[in-house]
């Protein structure tokens, strides 16, 4: 029997799955894996590498035995983690919501507390990215843009059937494309970024709530500043979009993230209206704005295929 | 001998050169290559195909003669055309300057005025990264963005050593990226666009004047009015600037066109500092901002190694 581990770092916990592998090449994609097993522990708080792979290398341990599985059938793990990483050595530069786990070897270490099983990791949006190609919303398809608006809002890149790198493998921050002129201050220390107005962090914290939902249901109640608010959210997004199309051709731009789930009217219709007034229109005659298929599983689901692929050789098309 | 012919055809004229081919491959790039001679045509005002492709053809024959050369000596075209068009089939979609130039057929059509000698069609805005590439300022770079900065704002995108070409082959368009949540209506319909502020035309019609170099003149005199627009525009470039070292991560931002030329300063300047200031420090370090090596020859250049390039089967690098 052939395993993968699927697993996700990320700023609140780590999660683990366990599924078998799937026959069939990367070309035309893959069904979704059956995830046998699951489990997740809380993300250390001290971000100390030594705590922050424990965590992961219990997880995969809980999740292989919630598959009644052993560890010696695992042919490789994949594992999304916040970016900016280099995915070829599999070290973590920074993880921005993760502070102290900085300059992270985290394939090798991670290896080592899984008894040398390859670990191949890659940034959290990539793995969705791969996920959604090849299991999701743009399977079969060669150009298309994945992007996430959630707590923050970004994305990556796929044309010509190849992942966008970029010169230091750091391509695909479309959350930090400058959509305005002006704009309050982004995490990232600059301004005018579509995060700044349509992250859930950002929104939450422009309208004085605890989360962005809050500021969802504000407006739809007709308070007036949260509608300014999501009209400039939208706006944001809806200049993404253009962008996107106008700049990269894309044949689908899948959008998921918590807020694209739970708001689809405020993020992916205005996307399509903006994409129909505004863009070019051979570009935006052959786009088409879709939700993510894989839901909150498509990091676990992009983690597994990620894993199958590179431990195959295959992982050209996503390098 | 091995001849190839480049052809520009813009919106007020057609010009044609004639070269020798270059030995060596692609891989590392070129010196540019010597022009031997040089023609050039109006662009008729008709904007029929047919006298579009006479005046093609009549240019290439006049460049020929002044080289003193024999058409039968050429191996191939290289043309560089308005988009958006199919550079495979080599179809013509849109002209935008040339109103009546639709859907033209036009490598067809053109190697038939020319006794069967094939051309090659590309996007004048690739040609000229094509040229920057091989033998210009991004000589080398496998991951790198051309912007030009001219009459209007466009630009190609190079990732892993390849042209982005997007799904219907319209990539590019880096001048129609919303960077603004409000604006005056761009040419293309849109607003928020880069050209909608930093192009040459909108900034002449915006600030009155018959071209943009008066505006920069009466913002150097201390005029308030060309100042905002000025400093409006460069806000734009910075904008775009910071948006491809998040979205892209190129090593390398060629910057061409007649604005960046003449007022290096209020183009070049202010995207460096906006990286520096506002880009995500990884990518930030790894790109530089460079003007662009060929200068106004970097359409003739490019067309003249597009179709070396193309002729010899290497089309793969950029297609």
């Amino acid at each position: 029997m052939t395993l993968y581990i699927g697993l996700d770092l990320g700023g609140t916990q780590v999660r683990a799955v366990v599924a078998e592998g799937i026959a069939g090449g990367s070309a035309g994609g893959y069904p979704p894996p059956r995830l046998l097993g699951d489990a997740s522990r809380p993300t250390p708080a001290t971000g100390r590498p030594d705590d922050v792979i424990a965590a992961l290398a219990d997880a995969s341990r809980a999740a292989l035995e919630s598959a009644d599985r052993e560890l010696h059938d695992v042919v490789g793990v994949g594992c999304a983690a916040p970016g900016p990483l280099d995915h070829h050595r599999g070290i973590v530069h920074v993880a921005p919501n993760i502070p102290g786990f900085e300059r992270v070897p985290l394939a090798d270490r991670l290896s080592a507390g899984l008894d040398g099983t390859p670990v191949f990791v890659d940034r959290d949006t990539v793995i969705a990215a791969i996920g959604e190609g090849m299991a999701g919303a743009a399977r079969g398809e060669r150009d298309y843009v994945y992007v996430t608006v959630s707590t923050g809002v970004g994305g990556a890149i796929v044309s010509g059937g190849r992942m966008l790198r970029g010169a230091t493998n750091t391509a695909g921050e479309l959350g930090h494309w400058p959509v305005a002129l002006e704009g309050p201050r982004c995490g990232c220390g600059s301004y005018g970024c579509v995060e700044s107005f349509a992250g859930g962090r950002n929104l939450a914290q422009q309208f004085g709530s605890r989360d962005a939902g809050e500021v969802f249901r504000a407006a739809r109640g007709g308070d007036e500043r949260a509608r300014a608010l999501v009209a400039r959210a939208e706006a944001a997004l809806t200049n993404l979009a253009i962008g996107l199309v106008n700049g990269l051709n894309p044949s689908v731009i899948v959008v998921g993230g918590g807020i694209t789930e739970h708001e689809p009217q405020h993020v992916l219709e205005p996307m399509r209206r903006g994409i129909r007034a505004r863009a070019f229109s051979i570009p935006a005659a052959a786009v088409r704005v879709v939700p993510a298929a894989l839901g909150s599983d498509v990091g676990m689901v992009g983690a597994v295929l990620a894993a199958q692929e590179r431990a195959a050789g295959r992982g050209t098309w996503f390098a």
